[in-house]
């Protein structure tokens, strides 16, 4: 057996699958895809797959012509610059909305921040949109334990979606659910270089994954929805751990944000 | 010559550097360090970087008993619970403070949201601060050119800060400045799954290498401030390009975000 190397290092690779349709099985789509690359699950990988062909999977397609848009979408489709019927499934998929820019409202959605709510119209047919995954963790978990079946491995599952950060311009990852693995991982009581405890720092390893995973996996018809990590130190657990949020109160950002 | 992959894939490998003093050539020490792994650099290779080493190579290290703090900075160190000495530093180095929460000031520093500043205690000597390098970019082009005269090898340089992001708990990975790639990739005018043309989207490229470096540096003593990435389809370009920033009105976030 080669020495262990003495730097940390890690791998990815790419799966490419066929088109996503409603009711398809992901995990034996992935599989199946995976084994045609030559390549096949070990202990510990990571496995980050976009929302976009779960939520596609799981019949999450919504035809915009089947939306009659009440009252309230009516206003905040004109004030928003959104198609009307858009606007009324924001309303009912979100949490909250508490502002927006042109062609896009701020909202909360299953406890994240989700402009329009995560509702998708690229890579659906013309005239449908996707809505995000019902349960991103519980999507997370039954792709997981397919795998496990079928494969007899012991990996990490995460739903990862894109997102743009305040005062930057362009997408970056964030997980909406994880299963088998710690999504985030905590640094307190380590040391830093110079033997200080370290006292706040968490790690959001999950987002991480779907961000470098994004390097990939292209936003536009690339057919490459999901990415396997291999190496990573991420901690695959068999167990689904829950995503933890910041509290409104102890949110720098939201803390400061008013309701427009 | 072995046939390509038929999918994508990437490799990275974490830096393990001795302890990086002010003065120090940082350049010289990755690639001496990098060799000791048996590593050399090749044309394309992304070099990721945290900023605390840059910004400690170029002698950003304060003193915090050199600081004598002014009114201002006893008011606010006061409303967010912190040391007044790093308060009057933040006031120095920040664009804007408009918030924040009790051990955070919420601050635009050149330009990116940054909390405090970017002040950094974690991994500076026991009483001295790091502050953000003085110009990421221009700190990052340095490096570059640096390795490209030593190596003659043409890659991205990246100088990488973490940041939480609103309602998420947890550090990611953000580009401070970079050298020799594309930051931010235009997606419009390619086509989705289904045909359709992309209109909005941008992949903050850079951003989400950092973070995926992340996942390999670790935020505490682990030594490891620098992350080689191979085979990403980052485009490298002998040229610096600046970072795009969102303007305060187009950003959703921030056109939400009142002054408190």
């Amino acid at each position: 057996m080669p020495d262990e190397p003495s730097f940390p290092s890690l791998q990815m690779f790419g799966i490419k699958t066929p088109l996503i349709k409603p009711g398809d099985n992901i995990a034996e789509k992935i599989i199946d895809s995976l084994e045609k690359q030559g390549l096949i699950f070990k202990d510990n990988d990571i496995l980050i797959i976009a929302e976009s062909p779960v939520a596609t999977a799981e019949g999450r397609l919504v035809r915009l012509d089947d939306i009659i848009p009440g009252e309230k979408a009516e206003e905040l489709a004109e004030k928003y610059q959104l198609d009307v019927r858009e606007m009324e499934l924001i309303l009912q998929e979100c949490d909250e909305i508490f502002g927006g820019v042109p062609g896009a409202a701020l909202t909360i959605t299953k406890g994240t921040l989700a402009p329009n709510a995560g509702i998708d119209a690229s890579n659906a047919p013309e005239g449908y949109v996707v809505l995000l995954p019902e349960n991103a963790q519980k999507s997370a978990g039954r792709i997981r334990r397919e795998i496990k079946e079928r494969c007899k491995r012991n990996i990490g599952v995460i739903v990862g979606d894109s997102r743009t950060q305040p005062l930057r311009l362009g997408c970056v990852g964030i997980a909406l659910g994880t299963s088998g693995m710690v999504p985030v991982e905590d640094a307190r009581g380590t040391f830093d270089l110079f033997g200080k405890e370290m006292t706040i720092t968490r790690k959001a390893v999950a987002d991480n994954l779907v961000s470098a995973a994004q390097l990939l996996m292209g936003e536009a018809g690339e057919s490459v929805p999901a990415v396997l990590v291999r190496g990573s130190p991420a901690q695959v657990v068999d167990d689904d751990i829950d995503m933890p949020l910041f509290s409104r109160e102890e949110c720098m950002y939201y803390s400061n944000i008013r309701k427009a």
